[in-house]
């Protein structure tokens, strides 16, 4: 099962015509990213990226926004592992509201040494928590 | 006793030095005084603004940054009015971390009418919840 | 020749690790999107949005970030529209500096009736615009 | 006679009243105070920043929204400073349009050593090139 997380439509992320202005769905998925690592990964952003030099930047994304989400709605955002590369790994998000898709994003997260700005091989708890996710995944 | 929420601080509102970007911490204040209308006040945003057609913008706004805040921490964040005017109320909102104050925040919030794009006199319910709560924080 | 415009990183766009946070990206990219209407096919977004009831939201992102940006960095940004559809065209927008791909994207924009809440066709001055600029840029 | 730039009003700053959200003028606030140090007072925030390890955060703000700034609308921003303390700096930030008032911010900037965590003395420098500025705008 997907790690699962929430995200509230606020008044700062909604434009003109009331609806998401889709730069802020990118805000929340980094914000779900964070508390999948956090509560599931086992490593939160500040200890990754202050203390142990890391970060997982975004180098590619495919996204589809299915429907229009709306001032107040408290949206279902899941995260889901592939099976990770030497460097990299897939993962898919989706946001819901009520079971209505809202946005599926496809991204490809890069582990990166961020002292000498280069991708690094995953360390082998984020590797071994990933691949655990993305088995589990897996269809029978 | 002050209405109170939280805010995590994520990836998103920290700047290169490591610390929150100010403007970061207004888009948590008006979360805050969402979730204050909606769960405290009885009105939400959305309501308020789509189908009573009324907004309440900031017009004054005085802010004293006393200790900056890091990624990953999560503050406390109080909300607490003074006695409405006909058309305005003084709103105090305070962050904080472990009992140490980051920052407090003095707002004059106006209702307004979104259609006549004017201020209005508050109605009833708003007044009401407003002014209970500003005299549950009077001194005795 | 396809359109451009710049943007200039700034602090407010760049994350801890010293990068522009990708979701800042996006408003640059929708920053882009606005001047192209106003400067290039003829039509402003607020005239587009309050006037004509007109919105052109994504409903398709394509992103590859081929490198970082700095802050202080002005991005050279060019968006070159395919042939439009019915209701929708697609667009690839691309941010360089000094000549280095900095982010690819490719979207699909719609065409949105604001009043009732759905696609419709492209006005002819938008569909005209649109499409001549589209075969400026088809290969000889 | 004040530093002065101009800041577009975007989709991306407008909330679903039609009018800037107004954390948004405090991202404008600090992208005007950036090319100020960088075209007025000599040191531009990269160098300032990654450099010369220095920043200037905000201490203290006072705003008072005069008007509301619509979608498209490009905004006037004179920043005039005080007269320097030893490691502080009073600033006023104004947004107009047509001459007419919509924002007016006084700020207190500080210097901060950003590798010892604490305020410094202005440098030479900075503090040369704001009492120069604060000199001109004193009343004769």
């Amino acid at each position: 099962m997907p790690f699962s997380t929430t995200a509230q439509v606020r008044f700062a992320d909604v434009d003109p015509a009331g609806i998401v202005f889709y730069p802020r769905y990118f805000e929340m998925l980094n914000g779900a990213v964070e508390d999948w690592f956090a509560q599931s990964l086992g490593v939160d952003f500040a200890t990754m990226h202050l203390t142990r030099k890391m970060g997982v930047p975004t180098v590619k994304l495919e996204a589809e926004f299915a429907a229009p989400s709306r001032l107040g709605e408290v949206l279902a955002i899941t995260v889901q592992p592939g099976t990770p590369g030497r460097t990299s790994c897939p993962v898919t998000i989706a946001f819901s509201n009520n079971g209505e898709l809202r946005l599926r994003v496809n991204v490809v997260l890069v582990c990166m040494d961020l002292e000498k700005h280069r991708s690094m091989p995953w360390p082998d708890d984020l590797r071994n928590a990933l691949t655990a996710q993305a088995e589990v995944a897996a269809p029978a």
